[in-house]
């Protein structure tokens, strides 16, 4: 059988080497357009903090491993272009600018994401930057290497802006983000996103919502980011106000789409042609809580799919019951963390939301180093379930939010979380753990 | 209505406070036979660490507010001995020496346990402590304070005498921990175990299991603790050789027993006379994994069956699930935690246990101060249960263990609880938590 996988980050060669393990006599063929396989993205922003590590420290497994050790026919700097779904055949052009063309029995969509790119004059400066790709990384741990920056301006608030101000900050460089919208971190509670702000400020990152950028000129000493009533001085830009799912290509060939135009896959990652799948940044999922499709470009639930195509296409189906939409991120010393719907997603999709937030601590009464934790907890007022949570604190938060994503996927109400048995010794925790305490009051409320 | 309560720390505080809020009618009495209420007990070991922390810095709520603010009729000092179900009376003897007689209509056993203290002549010297209450935290810190101590010996390797070691080590103490039996830790795998003793050892904790004592004697220099085949020196000894729950006078009211001889109690906290709660220490609970009794005298549960106690006696029905074994401890920069069976619990409640240890890391591929966590997770050959978690690493252990707790609740198969979205950001996990590949390799096995 002749399994073609185009992309080569995590979906895809999770996929093609799953396959290759479970069944060594299928023919695959990896399609890379770029000349970089297997590597952690998450991980750039804290290379690009430390001026003394490598990018390619990134690399999980360098290309001749899949190639020699596994058995995959992997083609780097071959792009794809087009699908001709009739002749079970994709094309496309090389980095040399040769056509090729490729016939598949099974075909997997793994392309990915890419970072939207606002049109705004001046964008395409060579100090304009955006970061998904390691070939991005790569740019900018060169330019900050070659050039003395002192000023950097970030167009977006999301967290890959913020870990992005983080790395900066961490190489003394001054940051100011700027962003549309008024509303700081949306998806957060306000109470919650505040301690986020408070701590930006702490570390002398510049905020600036409600601006949008209308061009980019170059100045004497760099650029000049020119908002309607503001402008900002910078020798470095980054644009990181979102990404975008690489569905173009599946699009044209007729493939249905789902939310933000990601490609829409069934539970066993199949796409409307049963034998292309898709999976991972380029693909939608469904989410536990709502039942609903939704699109959540995260690297655990991207591996995973890639897995469930493996051994869909080996011949033993596996299903996947989807996604919690549990996501933590680190902003300086802060740990933000989220695990299911917000207000506003839960009362779209039909819930009667009530929510709680409840400041409560890191340790027990009395330890020394105990610090603050925000917990926003929502639950259905019809149900009683647990709809989700959201936390923000020094400590004890990004692995605290697994215990409300489990209970998530069992479909648990919060009567039934505030009685779990969480652990408790004074170094990690109150006696009622920050989660049962907000449990507890928001209880009352349903 | 009258309700009296027998013992006025976590329990049975937690009960009194919760039904003089939901019911400013009924009179209650709490009996307590020391003078301290309402303190951290776990928080002693942290405390006595440190010689410039007051030990009184860990009562959470003086006596006075719970008589004023609250209403309680809280009398301290008053040591309860005897029940009588049929007059619906107790008696007792005040620290004063006078005999009290209180009649109840709801009575609340909260007495909590006892440390065990082997028969060994000696024993009773004054440098030989044990340590449950705030009072036995008292006498150890003032103790501490007075001699000037450099040589330790601990009684007992439980979590109890492994925080005490760390606490003395902190004072520059030399410790050696004495256990009769040869295994250490027996409850948690024998290879998260040797991580633990390797880590003692590094912080020159002396380790003697398979050491009987004898006899405990005055020399010159403080003590001499004789072993059949060896003797230690010390001018402290601390014995932690465990708890028993304080079930003899419901004992000998004819009250049923559980486990370990604790108070044996329904969903609803109710012993065997329907007017009679027992709760914390004193009392079994189910566990929610085997259905069957368990008696594990932890805090979080002890505060939670006072509170539900308080509801029933106040008419709003309350049954708790019961417990998961989740716990804690730090070993000095080691987290230790459990929750759920373990292989020989497993085994001997009827499953079919398979287990794998898997040793990852607690943040992601390159990223920068990643330290190893080792997992060991049981499932059931039959149906695929989740059965138990054990872990231990310098970091993400304490609160990791959440997840898998909430799992047990709701009876989740290996299979369910590695599909599930855990969060992942480099600076605190792999892509795959630990948890997941350990998850994954389990299922090989099932």
């Amino acid at each position: 059988m002749r399994f073609v996988v185009v992309g080569g980050d995590a979906a895809g060669m999770s996929a093609a080497s799953r396959a290759k393990r479970k069944d060594p006599d299928i023919d695959i063929t990896v399609l890379e357009q770029s000349h970089d396989v297997s590597y952690s993205a998450c991980g750039m922003p804290y290379n690009i903090a430390d001026p003394e590590r490598e990018i390619e420290d990134l690399v999980v497994r360098p290309a001749h491993v899949f190639q020699k050790k596994i058995g995959l026919d992997l083609r780097l700097g071959y792009r794809v272009e087009r699908l001709d779904r009739n002749a079970q055949n994709v094309q496309g052009t090389t980095s040399q600018g040769e056509s090729f063309s490729l016939d598949y029995e099974k075909l997997l969509f793994a392309n990915g994401a890419s970072p939207v790119v606002p049109e705004i004059s001046g964008i395409d400066a060579p100090g304009v930057k955006v970061l998904k790709s390691l070939g991005h990384g790569r740019e900018i741990k060169e330019y900050l290497k070659t050039f003395k920056i002192n000023k950097a301006v970030i167009l977006g608030m999301g967290y890959i802006a913020l870990e992005m101000a983080e790395a900066l900050r961490a190489r003394d460089i001054e940051v100011q983000m700027i962003k549309p919208r008024q509303r700081f971190l949306p998806w957060l509670n306000e109470q919650l996103a505040s301690v986020v702000w408070q701590e930006l400020l702490e570390k002398q990152v510049g905020l600036f919502p409600g601006h949008e950028v209308k061009a980019i000129e170059k100045s004497d000493s760099g650029y000049e980011i020119l908002c309607k009533d503001n402008k900002f001085q910078a020798d470095f830009v980054l644009v990181a106000v979102g990404v975008e799912p690489n569905s173009q290509i599946a699009a044209e060939a007729g493939l249905d789409l789902g939310p933000c135009r990601s490609i829409s896959v069934d539970k066993g990652m199949r796409t409307s042609d049963a034998d292309i799948f898709a999976a991972g940044d380029c693909a939608d999922a469904y989410h536990v809580v709502s039942g609903h499709k939704t699109w959540l470009p995260l690297a655990l639930r991207a591996n995973r799919a890639g897995w469930a195509v493996a051994d869909n296409v080996t011949g033993s189906e596996v299903l996947l019951p989807g996604i919690a939409g549990t996501a933590v991120f680190k902003v300086f010393e802060l740990e933000v963390a989220k695990t299911g719907l917000n207000m506003e997603e839960a009362a779209e999709v039909g819930f009667q939301p009530q929510s709680v937030v409840i400041e409560s601590r890191s340790r027990a009464h009395a330890h020394p180093g105990s610090t603050s934790i925000q917990v926003h907890m929502i639950g259905d007022q019809k149900t009683g379930r647990l709809l989700g949570v959201q936390m923000v604190g020094r400590e004890g938060v990004a692995h605290r939010i697994n215990a409300p994503a489990v209970a998530l996927h069992k479909q648990m109400t919060v009567e039934e979380f505030g009685q779990t048995d969480l652990a408790y010794a004074p170094p990690f925790s109150p006696v009622w753990d920050p989660l049962l305490t907000t449990a507890n009051q928001l209880l009352k409320k349903l």
